[in-house]
C-alpha cells in the first residue's frame, strides 16, 4: 500500500487521523533542526513535518532527500500554529507529524524549476515534459481538456446525437490542404490520406440515417507551422443533423456554447445572450473583417460621399476609382503624437499609404489635412460623428477592401492599446450570407469561399444570377471576440445543384464524380437534407484557458517545427522498412555517397 | 420544417394528433386501392395510410414514390383496426393517415435489399455502406458502440481518471508489430510513426503526475489482415495508475467489467462474481491454453504417472521422453464412430498423431487400446476419473506442449459441438504469474513473453534465478469465454531492473536507451510505481453485440484486404505530391517505361 489519501484533500476534520501519502517532494525548508517538506501531486499539496525530537531516526533519513524524489511517508495529521496557516491551500490549515518515511524512486537535479514562474525554454520543457506536466499551469491545462471533453461528449448524448468514430485510413480530401499520406504495404504504390476533416464520413451518415451526428475527430492536415495552430494533428467537434433548416443548428450550437460557459468558463461571462446576426457584407462594412470583435464599439462610419467632389486630391481620386473612405472615432483617449504614429506603423503593415486624422480639441478641429477640407466637408463630418471634445476620427482611404482591412487592424490596435475589451467577456455573432465564391485578386479565378458542399441560398436558383460573385451561400461563421470559432453550412445533398455549384468553378461532372464519388453515388439513393458544424476545440480551449500558445493545450505537444523533441519525431528509418513500403527517398546523403 | 416527430415514438397516447415526419420508404402495400407505406428512420417505423376516398391528390402523389425515396408527409395519428395491431413495434397500434406528402429526394433502386435478411456480398455492402447503415443489425451496432464509449468514458471519469489525449503523429515503437509510418514534408528524408499503442505516453503520463489515466486510443498495426482484427486502426481502452499493486487495478478492470455487462449486456448473466485466478502454468496445464473458457467443465486429468512403466509402447516412450499424457472425460455424450473420427481430425490438425479414447459402456470400458493396458493402469485410471456408464475419455499423449494444445483443441471442439457453453453467461478468469521470457522453439533465442516493460515478480532478485525461463512477470491476462479480453501488468518503473530485464534478450544498455529513450531518462526523476491495462474494444464489442465479425463494429470498416472500397483507400497519388515528400516509388509501371 502506498497511501491512505492524496496530498489535496487532508483538512482539520482530518486531525490525530494516521495517514499515509506517497509523491514527489516539491519543497523541502529546514527551521531549527525541524525538517519541512511539500508533499505534491495531481491534487495539491500537503505539508509534512521531521521532528528530530519526535523521531531521530525518520528525520535522518528525511535528511537525505532531494526534490523531487517520491517518497513515502506515514503520520499524524495535526493543526498547524494559527500564524502558518496558508489560505490559499485546501491543506494549509494542517501538517503531518511524520513516523516513518521511504523513499521510493530517486531523482536527478530536474533541469528547469518546477514551478509557474520557470523560464525555461519551450523546446527544453518538451523535450522533458513529464517533468513540464508536474506543473500547475501545464497540469490544469491537461484537467481542463479532459472536463471540456466529457462535458461535450455528454451535452451531445443527452441530446440523440450518436458518436460515430469514422476511419483515420482514408482517401484524399484534396478541399482544404495538404493531406498527410501513409503507404500500402498491401498495395503497393498506393497510399491512405489522413483526414483533413471527416466531412465526407458524416455526409454519408446523415444518407445513412444517423440522423443527429457527434464525435471529437482527429483531424491531419500538412500545413506550414503557426502559431495558433497545431502541428500535424488537431481535434474537431465535428457534427452534423438530418432534416434541419438554419435556425436549428443555430439553435444547437448556441445552446451548446452557452451551456459550456456556464459550467466551465468561470469567471467569464456572456455579453449578449441574443446573439446577434450580421451579414459578411455588414461585418467587413463596419469591421473590416468576417470575425468581428463585438466586445467594443468602434464601429465603421462610412464618409466615401463627403468627398464626392473634395479638393482634396487623395481623398477624391479614391471617390473617382470607386474606393472607399471609412472612419473609427475614438473618445476621450488622450493620444500623443507618437501614439498616433504607432497606430499609423499599424495601418502601413495592412498596406495603408497613411493613417489620416482629426483630433477635436477643445478649441475645435486640428489636423494637417483639415486645411484641404472644404467648410461643407468638414460640416458633413461633423453631422456623421457628433464629435466631442477629445475624440479623434481616424481616416482610411483606398480601394474597397484595402480601406475595410487597414481600418480593421487599426480598430484591434486600439483595442490592445487601450485595454477597450473586456478580457472576461464574451462577445458571439452570426455571420451569415456569405458569398459562395471568390475571385482571386491576382489570377482572376473563381474558387469556392467556404465549403464547396455547401447549398446556394436560393438553390438551383441561384445559377440564375449574372455574377457568380452575387451567390450567396447557406454558409455561417460564429465569430467570437475577434477570433472564428466555428464555421458551418446547409449541405447541398442534391446532385443536380452540386455540378451546378461546381461548373462554377470549372470543374466538370465527371471531375467532380471523380473526386467525391462515394458522396455523389449516395445522393442518389434518398438523402435528406442536411448540415452541420465543426468546432476546432484547441482553440476553442485557448480562449476558454486564456492560454496564448495552442500548444500548451497538449498533454504531448509538438514543437514549432512539428517535431516531437521527447520522442524525436520524425526519425529516419531504416531501409528494410522503405522497402518493404516500396519506397524510397529521393535525395538523401547515401544516394549522393553511391 | 421537417417533422414534428420521428418514426419510432408516436403510440396510442397520440391519437388524433396532427404530425409531420420524414424520411424513407421502408415498404409500400397496396390494399384494396389504399396505400400503406412503412416510414423508417433511425429510431423506428411508422406506418402511413393514403386512402384515394380521403384525399385523392395525395394519393395519387403516393402512387409515385418507390422504396427510399424520402418523403416527408403531414396527417392524423389514428387507431390501427385490432387484427393489424403490430406488437414488435412501439408503433405498432396507430397509423397516420395522410393529408400531404412531399418527395424530398428521389432513390434509384438500391444494389440490394435494406433488411436483415440480405444476402448482399460484404464488398456490395461496404461500397454502399451509406445504404447498409440503414439496416437494423448494422444500425444497432452504431448505437451500441456510442452507448459503449459513453458509458466507459464516465465510468473512468467518475473514478477521478484523467482523459488525456496523447499524439497520433510519433516514433517507431517497434515491440509489437509494424509500424504505418508517414512522409514528412519539412523534415526531409524522416518519418512519423503512428503508434501501435500509447504504452510510453501513458507512462510518461504517470511520471508526470497524471496518476490515473484513461483514453479510448486508435491504435495503428501495419498487420496481415485476420477476421477478428480490423485492417489499419484499431480502439482501445487504455488505462495506466501510479501507486497500485496487483489487487488495485484488478479492482478497477472487475468493477468496471462487472457494470458494463450489468448496464449494458442485456439477457447475459456472470457466471462468477468472484474472479478466479489462476497462473499461467495451470492454465496450460487444465485447459491448454492461456485463455480458458470456464463457461463449462472438461479439465484435463494428468495421466503420465499412471503409464510410468507400461506395455504401450506409444505411452511409454512418451513418459520415457518426459513427455505429457493428458485425459478429457465426457459425461453422458452419446457419440458414434463418425463422431469420434471428427474430433480425431481436430487433434490431428493440432499436430497430435491421433486420439485414443476408452468408452465407459454399460458392460465395461471399450477401447482399441485397452488390451495394450495393465489391469493396474485400468484401475489408475478408474480411480483418476470415476468413469459411470456412457462416459468416454481421451488421451492426448505427447511432448508436453503438444499434448494440452492438442487437447485444449479437442475441449473447444467438444463445446462446439455438443454446445457445451451457455452463450449467454460470461466467465471471466485471471491468469496470473506468467512468464516474463520464452524461448523460440526454433532458434533457441529467448525473448519477452508479454509486455518488455513488466515488473519481474521478485524485482531484481529475479535475475539472481539460474534459468531466465524461470523469472516470472507482473502481468496478467483477463480470459473471457475462451478469449483474451485484455493484458496487464505492472510496470518496471527501475532503470537499474529495467537494463537488467533487457539484457536476457541480449540488449545493451545503450540499445535500450537508444529505442527508449524518453522513458528510461524520464525513470530517473522520480517514477512513481504504476501499472494498467488496455482492452482491444473492438474484439469486446463483437463479444456484447454477439457479432462475429469485428469489421461490423464500425460504421464505415475496412475489406477484409485492408480496402475502403467506398472511398476507395488506398490509392495512386500524384507525382507532385511524392516530390513535396522526397519520395519515390521503387517499382511502378512508370519506371518500367523510363
Amino acid at each position: 500500500m502506498y497511501r491512505t489519501n492524496n496530498c489535496g484533500e487532508l483538512n482539520e476534520n482530518n486531525v490525530w487521523d494516521t495517514v499515509m501519502l506517497s509523491w514527489w517532494v516539491s519543497n523541502r525548508r529546514d527551521h531549527g533542526g525541524i525538517i519541512f517538506i511539500d508533499l505534491r501531486d495531481r491534487y495539491g499539496i500537503t505539508q509534512v513535518v521531521f521532528d528530530p525530537e519526535e523521531n531521530k531516526d525518520v528525520w535522518d533519513l528525511a535528511d537525505k532527500v532531494r526534490s523531487e524524489y517520491v517518497i513515502k511517508i506515514q503520520g499524524k495529521v495535526r493543526m498547524r500554529p494559527d500564524s502558518q496557516f496558508n489560505e490559499k491551500l485546501n491543506t494549509g490549515k494542517i501538517e503531518i507529524l511524520v513516523d516513518d518515511i521511504e523513499t521510493i524512486s530517486k531523482s536527478k537535479t530536474p533541469p528547469f524549476e518546477i514551478s509557474d514562474y520557470t523560464k525555461a525554454w519551450e523546446q527544453v520543457r518538451y523535450k522533458h515534459r513529464y517533468l513540464d506536466l508536474r506543473r500547475d499551469t501545464v497540469k490544469n491545462n491537461v484537467k481542463f481538456r479532459h472536463k471540456f471533453l466529457q462535458f461535450s461528449r455528454n451535452w451531445f448524448a443527452d441530446r440523440d446525437f450518436l458518436e460515430v468514430t469514422t476511419p483515420i485510413f482514408t482517401v484524399s480530401s484534396p478541399e482544404w490542404s495538404r493531406d498527410y499520406i501513409v503507404p500500402s504495404r498491401i498495395h503497393k504504390g498506393e497510399f491512405y490520406a489522413l483526414p483533413q476533416a471527416p466531412q465526407q464520413y458524416k455526409q454519408l451518415l446523415m444518407v445513412g440515417g444517423i440522423d443527429k451526428y457527434f464525435q471529437i475527430a482527429p483531424c491531419f492536415r500538412d500545413e506550414d507551422t503557426r502559431a495558433d495552430r497545431h502541428a500535424c494533428e488537431f481535434y474537431q467537434l465535428d457534427c452534423e443533423m438530418s432534416f434541419v433548416e438554419t435556425k436549428d443548428v443555430m439553435e444547437v450550437v448556441e445552446n451548446y456554447m452557452f451551456d459550456i460557459v456556464d459550467k466551465l468558463w468561470q469567471g467569464k461571462h456572456i455579453k449578449d445572450w441574443e446573439i446577434k446576426k450580421m451579414t459578411y457584407k455588414e461585418s467587413i462594412d463596419k469591421y473590416g473583417t468576417d470575425k468581428p470583435d463585438l466586445r467594443f464599439g468602434l464601429e465603421f462610419v462610412d464618409v466615401t460621399e463627403v468627398f464626392s467632389d473634395s479638393e482634396f486630391s487623395i481623398f477624391k481620386s479614391v471617390y473617382d476609382n470607386g474606393g472607399a473612405i471609412k472612419t473609427i472615432k475614438t473618445e476621450w483617449i488622450d493620444m500623443s503624437r507618437k501614439d498616433i504614429d504607432e497606430l499609423t506603423k499599424v495601418a502601413q503593415e495592412a498596406w495603408a499609404k497613411g493613417l489620416a486624422y482629426i483630433i477635436y480639441e477643445k478649441e475645435g478641429p486640428k489636423s494637417p489635412i483639415l486645411k484641404f477640407f472644404s467648410d461643407e466637408e468638414i460640416e458633413q463630418l461633423n453631422q456623421l460623428h457628433s464629435p466631442n471634445p477629445w475624440d479623434i476620427i481616424f481616416f482610411s482611404a483606398d480601394e474597397y477592401q484595402t480601406a475595410v482591412e487597414v481600418l480593421g487592424q487599426v480598430r484591434l490596435a486600439l483595442r490592445d492599446k487601450y485595454d477597450l475589451a473586456d478580457s472576461d467577456e464574451l462577445a458571439m455573432s452570426w455571420i451569415v450570407d456569405f458569398p459562395m465564391y471568390e475571385k482571386d485578386p491576382d489570377t482572376g479565378k473563381i474558387d469556392f469561399e467556404h465549403n464547396p458542399f455547401s447549398m446556394p441560398k436560393e438553390g438551383l436558383e441561384s445559377f440564375d444570377k449574372e455574377n457568380p460573385l452575387d451567390i450567396l451561400g447557406k454558409q455561417y461563421d460564429l465569430a467570437i471576440n475577434g477570433e472564428e470559432l466555428l464555421s458551418w453550412s446547409i449541405r447541398n445533398h442534391d446532385p443536380e445543384i452540386l455540378y451546378k455549384a461546381f461548373d462554377i468553378v470549372w470543374m466538370s461532372k465527371q471531375q467532380v464524380r471523380d473526386k467525391f464519388g462515394a458522396m455523389l453515388r449516395a445522393f442518389e439513393y434518398g438523402a435528406p437534407p442536411h448540415g452541420g458544424f465543426a468546432i476546432g476545440i484547441d482553440r476553442f480551449m485557448m480562449l476558454l484557458c486564456d492560454e496564448p500558445n495552442v500548444r500548451e493545450i497538449y498533454a504531448f505537444p509538438k514543437s514549432g517545427n512539428a517535431q516531437d523533441v521527447m520522442m524525436w519525431a520524425p526519425s529516419k528509418i531504416d531501409d528494410e522498412q522503405l522497402e518493404e513500403l516500396n519506397i524510397e527517398l529521393k535525395d538523401t546523403d547515401e544516394d549522393i555517397e553511391v
